[in-house]
Formats: structure tokens, sequence, C-alpha cells
């Protein structure tokens, strides 16, 4: 990596400077050892705030809600979350309710509703239990080392838990950066709920931090979401609160470059374990397409491969099947020539000019069992490169998700 | 039906005067009992040719072969087909060997072979064995019942043979149009090739042929790739050569919106049971979307529901999972109003203003254990409708896709 960037122990979205979190359970989960379904990040001052946020058509209302906070404002306190409910499709109650739990929270740690945003995820189309919301919200207890918490509590389906942070020294000043996410972007529980929270103690500009974050958003979490499903509540939010008393990190510099590289490393890291958490999943899938004509095509392909149900399966039954990753690549409609294309598997090709090489089978299929396998196709015709993730598809996939609700 | 169309008993591609057809067992696909694997759609007399194929940036030699010679003149006499080989990804010796298939189909009927197309489906980035094609093209007899054996040359994982002719009146004349197809358009074995030859004695006059065969491919086949899957050699071909001899067919009369409704029956008929022969299919889903701002919208979230792989497993568990649907509906990110928006299984309605009503589940439960399942969303905010085929996602679908070529 050309960036001097630390990971730290145990990092997660309270290891930098003046954030803390916690979270409880309030029964909006069915109930198990050690779950939590209710949670808070606060920053000790007014953080300013970047987000993302799903462009489904159909929206849950705390989206709405959190997307409408922002417009009135950029500097904010505090994310509540809930899991086990995504506080969607359930008419005008939503709205009153997301703005409901703002409020609780917000009288709990003592800020101003405008300063607090709201996620939820979980089952859509049943109302908030606020009787319980109510109830547990003010037992809440925040720590410095809350994050820890504050990851069970979002989580639904995942099987692991999703966290790093980071450090890197800003003209002298080390400045943290730590994250948080829940679900996958790619085999979608209930919804495919994607949140994900950020986190930095660093001084940065404001609209620097907005273009940072979509950028590290467009090459994480916009590649995971492969088969093009978004959920109505997919979220994403970075709160930087200066913590680190640095110089502000301004675009077009040093700084800002290795500040935007290590924000990406977490986004990255966090969509890589979300692909690799897939329901069902046994295996990653690394899609990287390279030498397309544009990046906008590599970034169709790399995905049209990584969310292919055939290249999924054959993954999974860890069969060379190359012709399905060149379909995969070719239904996108991409501008290509056939006769320069080269396909790797784990870095053993396979193709050459469009067409079989020979090659090692019995090696290729030992690459195809392993924890984390490598597509890639060299176009070699232009500059643009791009990488997705995704996971196999397995018989567990269909099993866990035909029977989710009842 | 607000058009007179008569089904015919056991109609085929050949039930169309003028049309013979045959096949042979070449050795191109493992031995079985029954097994044909190339085969001959021929026309006594020069038929007027339309033809769609498939967008994907990777092309069978083969699909070039006959897109090149429709360019160069569209009566042709003939198609040769093969199945246990797609042709593709093989370099130039593909186009060679399109080419001399070309010529041997045309050497065999006595034609010129500018006037033969040539299609092909079966495993991708193998050689075609032209070896076993020549030995066995000249043994091709043709016959007036043929297409019952076309339809058996042109399958490779299809459980069932999907064939239909209708006849209309046409100015006091009958007219009959035929079809035959194979694959599925959504779950895609080998390439997802799919295969569609259609025949009709009508004379029709050669750009509304044209028209007629692309609006029918629009709703037909065209709303079954609803994965966005495109194989390398998809085509379907539509040959009129005027037997009937009847008063030219045009566009813009009451004749022609009959021929029209006649073709695109049989390409609904055609693409649905393709739907429900997809692999590891134990149901067919039909998904209306009405009342879109427009068709392309209606369209876009009609194929959005029946591609999601998270309504399929539900229909497949018979889980009324109604947020699945609405979330697949959002994802196109189409415009829609939330709180007009209805959903319907199997006409009852458990969805009113975005929002769940309440309805009787075990009810809903049967309606998704019937061999077909309808789901419609009523988005009521304008007049475009648009229906798609699908169908669930079975364990079955991930243990067949995940050991083909293996």
């Amino acid at each position: 990596m050309p960036f001097d960037i630390q990971v730290l122990d145990n990092g997660t979205v309270t290891s930098p400077k003046g954030f803390r979190a916690g979270a409880v359970y309030s029964g909006l989960k069915t109930p198990g050892p050690g779950k939590l379904d209710l949670g808070l990040l606060v920053s000790d001052t007014p953080a300013k705030t970047a987000a993302t946020f799903s462009q489904n058509s159909i929206l849950s209302p705390s989206v709405t809600v959190s997307r409408e906070s922002l417009k009135g404002g950029r500097e904010k306190r505090a994310v509540v979350v809930n899991s086990g409910n995504a506080n969607c499709a359930v008419g005008e109650q939503g709205f009153k309710d997301a703005r409901e739990v703002v409020s609780l929270a917000a009288d709990h740690i003592g800020v101003d509703a405008s300063e607090v945003l709201v996620c939820s995820t979980g089952v859509i189309g049943v109302e908030l239990p606020m009787g319980l919301i109510r109830a547990h919200m003010g037992t809440i207890e925040l720590s410095d080392d809350g994050g820890n918490d504050l990851v069970k509590a979002i989580v639904t389906t995942d099987k692991r838990l999703k966290q790093k942070a980071v450090s890197i020294n800003v003209g002298g000043v080390t400045v943290s950066i730590g994250g948080i996410s829940k679900g996958s972007g790619m085999i979608h529980p209930n919804m495919a709920t994607m949140l994900s929270f950020l986190s930095t103690d660093a001084n940065v500009e404001q609209e620097f931090l907005s273009a940072t974050l979509q950028a590290a958003v467009d090459v994480s979490f916009n590649m995971l979401t492969v088969d093009t499903d978004q959920s109505t509540n997919d979220t994403c939010i970075l709160m930087a609160n200066g913590a680190a008393n640095n110089a502000e990190i301004t675009a077009g510099t040093a700084e800002g470059e290795l500040f935007a590289a290590a924000v990406t490393d977490i986004a990255i890291h966090l969509a890589r374990e979300m692909a690799r958490d897939g329901e069902g999943a046994s295996k990653l899938i690394d899609s990287t397409v390279t030498g397309a004509y544009t990046v906008a095509d590599a970034r169709m392909a790399a995905r049209s491969i990584a969310s292919s149900p055939l290249v999924k399966t054959a993954v999974y039954g860890r069969d060379p099947n190359w012709g399905r990753i060149l379909m995969a690549v070719g239904k996108t409609s991409i501008p290509l020539d056939e006769s320069k294309i080269q396909v790797f598997i784990n870095d053993i090709q396979i193709v050459e000019g469009g067409a079989a090489i020979p090659y090692h089978v019995e090696s290729v299929v030992q690459a195809l069992g392993r924890p984390e396998v490598y597509l890639r196709v060299a176009l070699n015709v232009g500059d643009g490169d791009a990488t997705a993730w995704g996971c196999d598809l397995t018989e567990e996939y269909v099993v866990f998700n035909s029977a989710y609700t009842t």
C-alpha cells in the first residue's frame, strides 16, 4: 500500500477520540444470549457528518427522516439505530415513530433532536414496537469502547461482526478512523439492509468529507450490491468530530489523499467482510476486470461477474467454467475485443485471446476451493479497472431464504 | 381474447404450409434414447425473414454469420441448427466452422449458402466437431411434420418441449403461424441460450414482419431475461413464405393487428413455457405491474420482481413476504407513490396503500403452492402495464449449476 495506514488492534467505531457508544436488548429481536437491538453512537462534540442512502424508490421513514435532518444541518451528535424492525412500509406511522425515536435518543443523551440521525433494519411491514423502545432507550449506557456493543446491536442475520479502525499521521498529528457495518450488499437478508457507521476524530472540511465518503462508497459498498438489489434502509454515515485537533484536511492535498485512502481502506474491508458473510456463502468472490475502455465499463463487468448466478454456482461447485465468466462480462454489452481477453482464476491463466488455453485443471479446481476466489478478466483494450465482491451461491442460501418470515 | 386465434392441435414450426424440417443425432450431445442434435428448418420457397439476436458483447460466430447473412438479403430458405456445442469463444475457427455448416446445409437441400442461417447452442469454448457434422448433415430427412423432430434437436437441459401453432383468418384466407423454442431466458443452462424459430405461410410485407417480430419479442422473450442474463447465442427467427396466398399483410391494418396478435400469442406461450422449465423450477412466476407512469417503468418493475432471488426463494418457500416484492419494485428506482401501492398474490390482496392489510395467510400460502403463481403490483399512478415471467429458486438449481461441466 502506497499510503502509511496503521491498523488498530480491536479497532471499532469508537476507537477515534470523542466517540462513545452503547446498546441494549429491548425486545425487538427474538431473545438470545448476548443479543442487542437498540444502540447509540455519540460524538462528544458536534461532528461534521456525511451520509449516503439507498436509491430504492421505497424508503424506510427512518432513512427519509435522517436525510431530511441532514438537509437541515450537517453537524450531528448521534446516530440511534435499531435492528429487528425496518420501520418500512407501515404508512404514516413510520414517520411518526422515526421522529419519536430521534426525540427519545436526543433526550437521553441531552442533545437537540435536530442533531440525531436514525437507522432501522429488520422485518419490513411491521410497525416499530414503540413501547419497547420508550422503555429501553434510557437504559443505554455509553462507553469509550461501546462500538463493540453497537456492532452487535445492528446485526440481523449476520454470522460475523464487521469492524475495523486505522490511524494515519496528518501533519504530525495522529488521527483515527473507525467503522462498523452489518448485512451483505449481495445476498440480502430481509430487504438486504446494509448499515455502516464510520467515525473519525480528524478535523475535515465538510465538502471534502462528503466527497470522500461518496468516493469510498463507490469502490466498496457499491461494488457489493452486485445483483443491483438495494434495500429500503441502506445507509452509510461518516462523522468527523475534529477531536484530534489536526489542521483541517481539505481536498487536493497530500493529507486529503491519505485521509481518503484510510476511509476507503475501512469501507473496502467492511464490504469484503459483508460479501464473505453472505447468506449460505462458503467463499468470498473477488472479481476484478482490468483494461476496459472506461472505469464505468470495468465496474459493470466486475459486478456482472460477481453477481451472475451461473458464476456463483460454478465457484461453489469448484467448476472452472470460464465460459460463464465471459458470458457475464459480455451480457453487460460493454465494448470489448474478444481476441484480446485473458481470464485468470487465482492467478492461473485459463483463457488467452478469448479462447481456452491448456491449464492444469486440478490446480484451478483447488484454487476454487479456497475461502477467497479471485476471478480476473483482463480486457486489454483500455485503462479502466475495477473490483467487485460477492460470494458463491449454495443450497443453504435457498433453504435460508425460502423460510425467513414463516 | 379480442382476436380470433385458433390453436392447432399438435402444432409446431412445420404446421404452416410449405415448411419442412428434420433432424438427426450426429454425436454432438452425449448419446441417449431419442436424442437429436443437428437439424434443419426449410421453406420450400424463399421466405421473408426477420430475426433478433443476443446483445451480449461476446457472440457466437454462428450468430455473427447469421446476422451478416441477413444484411446481405432477407429472403431465406433454411435454418441449420446444432445443439451440444455453442460454437463460441473458439477464436477464428468458429467463423470458419459456422460458414462450413451453412455450406453443408445448403448443399444438402440444394439452395444457395446465402439463403441459410445457422444457430448453435451448448457447451462454450469447445470447437465444433466438424467431422461429425460433415458425416451427418446429408442424412437429415425433411418432412411436413419434422418440427416435432427439430424441437428435440435444439434442446439442451430442457425438461419439456416447447411448441405451438395457431391459425387466423386474413381476408378470407386461413394462414398459420408456428413456433418452437428451447432454453430458459431466466435460469440459464450453459450460457442460457434461448433459441426460437417461428414460421408462417402468411404473405407479409417485410418491414412489418420485422417490426412484428421485434414487438412480439419485447413482450415475451425479453420479459423472460429477467436477471438481465443474455447468452452469447440467443436467436429468434421468423420466416414468412407466403404459401397461404393471402393478400400481403401490412402495417396499420386490421389484418396486420390480427397477425401481430397471433405471433405474440405464440411468442408469449413459448416464453412462459421456458420460464416454467427453468432449471430446478417448481413453479412459474407471472409478475404483473400495472399503473406505472410508463410502460418502460412497468417493464423494469415486473422484471425486477420476477428476477429477485429473494422473491424467487419466498415463492419457493410459499412465504407471503410481500416486503420483498415491494423492495424489488423499489430497487428499480422508478417513480411511484408508496401510499397508492396495492399488492395481490393470485388475486388475494395483501397490501393497500403501501402497507399490509389483514388477509387470510393460509389462503396465500396455498396460492403460493400452485404451479403458477401470479404476483401483481398495482402502482396506481399511470397507465403503464407489463408482465414478466420467471420461476422460483430452489436447491435443485444450485445443485444442477454447481456441477454442469465437471
